[in-house]
């Protein structure tokens, strides 16, 4: 790896050893990274901001996606200090972004009580065997809002 | 089902309906109940707040820990007008929400262009074969903000 990736790296987990000592979340940060240049940070705030989805990952795509004001990061890559969990993923593949460097892995934040596995292997499961139910009310009017969207004119698609 | 699921489900729909109608987002709304009562709101808002993240269920879980002034929802359920996302089940999963009540499925959100299963079908993948790429760079001080964590005391575990 370049010396540039590297130090991207480096200052994800230095965000992340941060963020614990600040008291504000848990041992996570991420950069997303555009042409070389920073333009958004993140650091796991989920406790400090009672936002369970305030992962280092959302926030710094949240921070990118502000900066540049888009809702796509497209030919950005994002650097995190560990590898993504699935919300963190379904985030990555939203925003288009193409690649992802982690430093720590899985089974790494699985030592240290940060277990995502569990989530992964429900995914890979039909919906009525995950430990979440899912019950699906069919209800006349469900379409209602995708025909609206289908006869919109000039709408925003993402 | 009973009266009250109607009208919650309900409600999500028609919450769904007049986002497009405002054109901020996508058609997507959701609520998340507990002991009957609505604790948080959300409809998609990608496009309107230039955020990735912003799809209704997770809006709807942030609004409701933000009225509750905590990161889970134990003992809340949500209701979707349409099937949560990968993304969006993960949030569900890091919330503590144990049941999701939804209307639309995918196959109805796919006719409106809104196609997720590519997503679910890219997680059940090793990480090598995925679209984005994943690349691990095991940099030597990628275990130092998980050591500072452990080592913590006081600590809000999540």
């Amino acid at each position: 790896m370049d010396t540039k990736h590297a130090d991207f790296i480096r200052e994800a987990i230095r965000m992340a050893r941060n963020n614990v000592e600040s008291g504000q979340g848990g041992p996570f940060g991420a950069l997303v990274v555009k042409n070389g240049q920073v333009i958004g940070r993140g650091v796991n705030r989920v406790t400090g901001n009672n936002d369970p989805s305030a992962h280092a990952e959302v926030e710094a795509i949240r921070d990118a996606c502000k900066n540049i004001g888009h809702y796509w990061l497209k030919d950005a890559v994002i650097y995190a200090s560990c590898e993504p969990c699935p919300m963190c993923l379904g985030a990555i593949y939203w925003a288009r972004i193409k690649t992802i460097y982690f430093a720590a892995d899985n089974k790494d934040a699985a030592r240290a009580g940060f277990d995502d596995s569990f989530i992964y292997r429900e995914f890979a499961l039909p919906r009525e065997d995950r430990s979440v139910r899912s019950v699906q009310f069919k209800d006349s009017e469900r379409n209602q809002p995708f025909d609206h969207w289908i006869r919109m004119e000039n709408k925003a698609r993402y």
